[in-house]
């Protein structure tokens, strides 16, 4: 079986012109991999309104899930629930469902729900809603595409709440094993266990340690018997 | 007068599967901000030879200027020279002054220059070498596609070494400022001030400090009279 695949889409001028150093794409690529879902791509993107349209309308068609992070605010340069209803030529509008939920959260923290706040109720017709515990605001799922907030705590909150929702495949198993030796030492046996285990990937990471280089390598694979004759074998060869 | 573009490639299943937090994006970012490049798009793929090679293909007709980072090094997963090689359909073979560099630094350290590390001194026809003071390896420059080391002292060695190279545009002035009120009380403002300066970049971004929200405002432009304007304007209005 393979595993359903993904992309995330991070969009925000602020990861490209380097003010923030974007923290979503790191978090969700962990917890996909812990859910068998294969992150395949990733991409940041300004705040762009065609740019959003056509990556997310080729993203949806190559992917089984894409994730949108940023853009679903109060201002200006929040576009995203936009781009996102017209990538699917749906109608958007201020939703009653959101705009209670957004009426019920300001009444709570006895804010003002004006005009700005209200924009965070447009929502594509058909897109479902994902709860934002953090403030309010919902980010929302339309066909295949999650569309969730840009602050890493909001962002984490929603993936949270949508990973039940998600078909998740088998879980990779990833084993790894620090060998004191520099990469071009270890290549050959590298290569001659990722020839014999065409189904496992052996990625290995080098690190400088006390003025020394070795390698981290990291075996990974649906079946973890094989991952973990790799590693005896790399034990057995290398330390 | 249009700022020259560039995208980023990162190149690295560690990066998708959650292993690694990517630090060359932030740190690209950051520099070719300063130098007056604007970086338009970056992406993460994974050591997949074909998504490499039409990902290449793609963005360096778009941009003008396309990095890599990753995939450079001894082992069988480094397939990129080779996939920029067949990019631009361009012979690759170990090239005589990439051996010698590599010949040097291994007779330095005094590790031998095995069939692996032979590897790393592949570079396609016609490519310019880029200097690796941390470990030897050149990244090399083909066409408009820059190709550094993933390993981020490498990576940002090559890119100090590569931008007094590159033709850069109008510095973009930035300027930030702290308003204690949320996005959705700013957001008229920052309306009003987008549409007065439409050649300005104005984005909010929402913090939470001792349990109250506030925006940090950034404004950034070419014109550092009208970027100073847009943050007076906000004091006045909004502090």
């Amino acid at each position: 079986m393979v595993n359903p695949t993904a992309a995330i889409v991070v969009i925000g001028d602020e990861i490209l012109s380097g003010r923030t150093r974007d923290a979503n794409m790191h978090h969700l690529a962990g917890v996909l991999t812990e859910a068998g879902i294969d992150l395949r791509e990733a991409r940041v993107i300004a705040d762009d309104a065609d740019k959003i349209i056509s990556v997310i309308q080729t993203l949806s068609q190559e992917m089984d899930y894409v994730f949108t992070s940023g853009g679903i605010g109060p201002t200006h340069d929040d576009i995203t629930a936009d781009c996102i209803a017209k990538a699917f030529a749906r109608p958007i509008d201020i939703r009653d469902d959101a705009r209670r939920i957004l009426q019920d959260y300001y009444d709570r923290t006895g804010v003002a729900l004006n005009e700005a706040r209200l924009r965070m109720a447009r929502i594509p017709d058909g897109a479902e809603l994902i709860e934002n515990p953090v403030s309010g605001a919902p980010g929302f799922i339309l066909e295949n595409v999650y569309v969730m907030a840009g602050v890493p705590r909001i962002f984490q909150a929603m993936v949270a709440s949508v990973l039940p929702g998600l078909t998740g495949g088998t879980p990779l198993v990833s084993r790894a094993v620090d060998i004191h030796k520099g990469e071009g030492d270890i290549a050959p046996v590298l290569t001659q266990l990722a020839e014999k285990f065409p189904k496992l990937s052996i990625g290995s990471y080098p690190f400088q340690r006390e003025g020394k280089f070795g390698s981290n390598v990291v075996v990974r694979g649906a079946n973890s018997q094989e991952v973990d004759q790799v590693i005896a074998s790399l034990k057995e060869q290398l330390l």
